[in-house]
């Protein structure tokens, strides 16, 4: 494992192995008791494209608890716009030696394409609608936390399957790891593939939700959609959650969702306010472990 | 003291406390004799809703000099601008366990409702027109080290009291530890209510610099009034400080300003020069073991 | 050495001190053979006043390689647009005490200015048209690493002659060493006055090739002009840089470019390919033991 792009790139005893290490590292931050300056004098290169503060500052935070040090490079005071190629910022930056890159683009093919050119690890943190690695992990994480397995578990994606990045690299991994899933979305939202077989589909809240130990909300991202699909209160009327309709799940059923999340679109206030169900801060906390996991793997 | 929010929180033995461990730093800093590592590891995250430089450099600069990382969280390309609410903002960033928070909010009551919901010490970088404590407690550390106490010294704040955090914070410690305080400013700049009593309220610059020790110069914040309330040209005559107007103070008496200062408005060049009379300077230096010592007691 | 403002300053001696470091550290780097924590607590701040990102990053690397630390200052927020004066705004940070200041600014006198103000080293990096020294510090090692020698050799550069203070420097320092310098662009990309004698003009790229052991390809900067003064095509047809135009240098010439460097304008996508002749990889490797070596003889 020199990098790490995607899900669709990593076997079940692959990401075994980044788990196992996040939870390590998941008890080591409680604990206090492991190498705080294992990776000092490490120089982690963030690339980000896109604009990010969760993930960004949770690679920040990783970064920093391993006790290498982080360089935020600026894609808006940068020289693409001197006319600069994509090609040769990525050799300039790669020349100037990072010990590890994470990369954040909108372009699908831009992970493994930066990867090539770079004589260093490079973490996708997140391209296109199509992979967000770390979030995948940090969310069987909490999972796995929750249940002890995810074999067996059955997990239901509700919303903008169509354009989620994190939706498509969870299907990926759930589906490797023995998880039962199904997504739920209108037709607007529900592409025509996914990214791996035997997955349910449904446009009925419902009927989706049945069997379900983990229901999984994505936003609708509106501003990667070509004209605005979606109507708010319509949405919320079909596709909300809120504590009545987590009763088609089943009795103990979480709830996960990578942020942000919006209240009243997504999920009733109540519910999002019920931390015995909504698992959202644990995802977050999750994310510096996970974060921790890869960095530390990938620089050893 | 878990968190430091506001003067007002503070009584005069607190307010000591603080003052007399940013001497201690302002000592070691000098003599290079201190531990400089003493929270390696620890990282502070600045959240600055408004815009900044000084304060936020100062803070960056205080957590460098005790061996603490920094991450500085952007607003700019935050999630609130995906329909993420502020409670929502803040809950994600706690839980990725930062070991203190700096927060800068324009609202009144952020800083309480922050520190309520983080697990880590805030400490109030500057909100509203209410308080900017490390600014205070900085100031009053320069009063103390010129005149060897703050009990019995008079002080006259001059300009945009209304407007002004720092005027405001102030009035809270000047009065708390013995300090005369008088304010002059303009009736349009002048607050019906002040938030501490026995304070002396002019419009006439003369008449508020009798018996003055120490004339606080604060900048009319027209990023903070409604419509722009004063004229430049007007306003240096009737309350620009020059040498000539400085005779109306006490013989010895010294200028300080929180900054930044605009030549010509509040201050003529001459005096602002004068580095014996405007410790500006001074006060800039003192905001780093000033903010030491609060991030020192804060996270020990 | 207090301060690096300008090659200009220096005479051949000073500019060998730096190389010869500059070759310490790109040994060093390789072998990872050196005190990587030599300046720990040593805090570099940051002052561009105009975007960049290569040059900035690069600082950053340097810094952090030597163990330092590095405060970002941004523009954008600070106190200048609330009316303070350039002045007052380097006043108040040298008050906080940083212990280097690296500061980029579009104004010919800034460096000057800003180190008679500051009790720390200061360092230019990029000002105006005029001084751009670490730069060329960077690119004469890259001369001296493949030639040997800067003493004798013949160093064409071909483009924005007016507008580039990478040229300038370079002009400067190979002069000071020994080699020969040719400068070729069109009429209104020449300056009258260059800052070296004995510097040949040409406006015929062929012609100013000749003998050129070193082709150093300068960008049209576009964005320092008050009109645009040149069109795309036609550059490239007249001094754009191909392997069949380096046939009227000497056998052996490599081309440089400090980079961001336009393909199709500049330089032919196969040249440019090209890395057995186009040591731009080279040039951005060599920024970061070249900014260690000035870093670390003033810091010292």
């Amino acid at each position: 494992m020199k990098h790490l792009l995607g899900i669709c790139d990593l076997n079940a005893s692959e990401i075994g192995k980044y788990l196992d290490h996040a939870q390590y590292f998941s008890d080591a931050l409680k604990s206090g008791d492991y190498d705080a300056e294992k990776h000092k004098g490490k120089i982690i290169l963030h690339l980000f494209f896109e604009n990010s503060t969760r993930t960004l500052t949770s690679f920040e935070m990783a970064a920093k608890r391993l006790g290498a040090d982080v360089i935020n490079w600026n894609r808006e005071t940068s020289s693409l716009k001197k006319g600069e190629s994509f090609m040769d910022t990525i050799d300039t930056l790669n020349a100037m030696h990072p010990d590890a890159v994470v990369l954040r683009h909108s372009e699908y093919g831009a992970p493994n394409y930066v990867s090539k050119r770079m004589d260093c690890p490079v973490i996708n943190g997140g391209d296109s609608w199509r992979e967000h690695p770390t979030q995948a992990l940090l969310d069987a994480l909490t999972m796995r936390q929750h249940f002890g397995k995810l074999d067996g578990i059955t997990v239901a994606i509700v919303g903008d399957i169509a354009h989620s990045r994190v939706a498509s690299s969870n299907m990926e991994l759930l589906s490797r790891m023995g998880a039962n899933v199904n997504v739920i979305a209108p037709g607007e939202l529900m592409p025509v593939n996914l990214p791996a077989h035997g997955i349910g589909k449904f446009h009925d809240l419902e009927e989706g939700l049945k069997h379900a130990d983990v229901v999984m909300s994505i936003r609708p991202q509106k501003e990667r959609m070509d004209k605005v699909l979606i109507h708010d209160a319509a949405y919320f009327a079909d596709y909300g959650l809120t504590h009545e309709r987590m009763k088609a799940a089943n009795k103990d059923a979480i709830v996960l969702d990578p942020g942000p999340f919006i209240r009243g679109l997504q999920i009733s206030e109540e519910l999002a306010d019920d931390k015995s169900i909504f698992l959202y801060d644990k995802q977050v906390a999750n994310g510096i472990p996970t974060r921790m996991a890869v960095l530390d793997l990938l620089l050893s």
